[in-house]
């Protein structure tokens, strides 16, 4: 299986590390938008500006900021590549998927989309938990962990040099917004501060917004969540059910991706959610070896 | 979807209350040995000795002892009839997949195999754990709580009146058996337990076996369990992950089987445990709004 690693950043580096230690994939090379100063760990593979000049691939691993997803992803199902991306504006899947969906019916193709944790592993819990108890209420907490989506919003608020938002949970879905920020030369704390808590992003969130030195000295990438619900199974009630997790962020994120590439392989051409392809697909080996192993 | 409930034990009771709740599900009867002494609940429904006295069924339930569910199976699937079932003896699950393959494919129908909750649902959360993490270590804790499984078994044993096996986790995958049996007049303890001890459920298991007066008087149907991987994803170790649920049993197990008989009608012909199936399918409803709704 020959796949593209679309996007060096945070994700695709940690995405480069599964594809090697996957036993059934090869790197295609990595596509970037500017290859005049690339690291030295890629000098081993083909670091293009355009897809197209890799020859044959299987699969594009989509590793570009979330808004980029869909002009990538369209342009590549129409070359007769798969893609697999983990697109995280939870409002927009549905959209997504149905435009994808077209694009990948109409070229005999496959798409994966919002394959990372949250979208991603997460939805497959939840779903699971929905169908073991029909009835009841699934609570989604996340963190202690770093935002990236809540951290670039405070970035881009006047004054802000460097920020970290981080998500913490107070249980049944309600977080508390840790907000660290590096001010730029004469800003101030009180500005931010009312600027961050007036974005919707934060509006309806206990938020903190704190002064340091230097983000980069409070910054990890480790992340977590703890799902819970209680409800019914057929007519018994009090049927509870928790998941958590304690992960590097990008880590998970990538090693989901490669599980979604191997599993675009083997589906219908269409486009699909997380919890429209079975969960056997994201695992390389014989199929009845793992079901021996797993069921 | 017309769903015959096939037994009418624990399973198939809690069957009946998952069914009734299911809004896309129609009760086609139940499949009894011996109908004469029906419990009241069941006067609204056609209760047969032979499923084809039921006119058109789509899936069969099956809640017989797990040793039964081949043949049930086999005959149900050539009928055109879907099977679902929770058979549980977890190395014979490969060979029973194999066998009920061959019948589904020759007749058009779908067998949804070992579809309760260890091996089930559990199954899904282990396949996923290994995606998420593929190096590392998966560990199951059970209960503590009621084998069905194991409790059946040893009913079957000579010399048992009624039987109860409490499964008792010691942490790391390693668990005890407590078995509580009540005694035919004559029967000595030391032939039941020798017969339990070398049950391929008990083998390899620490297990004890108590009589008790009254069987009735300890059992609770109460159970759990609390899995654990800590693993790698790509080269990043210590990604740490736990599933935990505290359960009516008899009342998921029935819960999930009435979810794989609604996802039965959408599989091709062919023979399937649940990790070969998208969890989507387990639910009603339109597709688009569960995408919503869980990704």
């Amino acid at each position: 299986m020959k796949v593209a690693i679309v996007g060096y950043g945070n994700i695709g580096k940690f995405v480069l590390d599964a594809v090697l230690e996957a036993p059934d994939m090869e790197v295609a090379g990595i596509v970037r938008r500017n290859i005049t100063n690339n690291p030295p760990e890629l000098a081993p593979y083909k670091v293009v500006t355009d897809i197209a000049e890799l020859g044959h691939v299987d699969v594009a691993i989509l590793c570009t900021p979330t808004r980029e997803v869909q002009v990538h992803a369209e342009r590549y199902l129409a070359m007769g590549i798969n893609t697999v991306d983990s697109f995280d504006i939870h409002q927009a899947i549905p959209a997504l998927r149905r435009d994808l969906g077209k694009v990948a019916r109409e070229h005999g193709t496959v798409a994966i989309i919002s394959a990372g944790w949250d979208p991603g592993s997460d939805s497959i819990v939840r779903t699971l938990m929905e169908a073991a108890a029909p009835k009841g209420v699934t609570y989604t907490n996340f963190g202690p962990g770093m935002s990236m989506g809540h951290t670039v919003c405070v970035k881009s608020k006047p004054g802000v040099k460097d920020a970290l938002s981080m998500t913490i949970p107070l249980g049944t879905g309600i977080h508390r917004r840790m907000v660290y920020v590096e001010l730029e030369p004469g800003a101030k704390l009180e500005d931010v501060t009312a600027a961050v808590k007036a974005d919707l992003y934060f509006a309806s969130d206990e938020t903190h917004v704190m002064a340091v030195d230097c983000v980069a000295d409070v910054k990890d990438m480790g992340h977590g969540v703890h799902m819970t619900r209680k409800g019914v199974s057929g007519r018994t009630h009090s049927q509870r059910f928790e998941f958590s997790m304690a992960i590097n962020n990008p880590a998970l994120t990538a090693q989901i991706l490669v599980g979604v590439a191997r599993a675009s392989m083997l589906q219908k051409p269409g486009c699909y959610t997380m919890i429209e392809i079975p969960v056997i697909d994201l695992l390389p080996g014989d199929r009845e070896q793992l079901v021996a192993h797993l069921v």
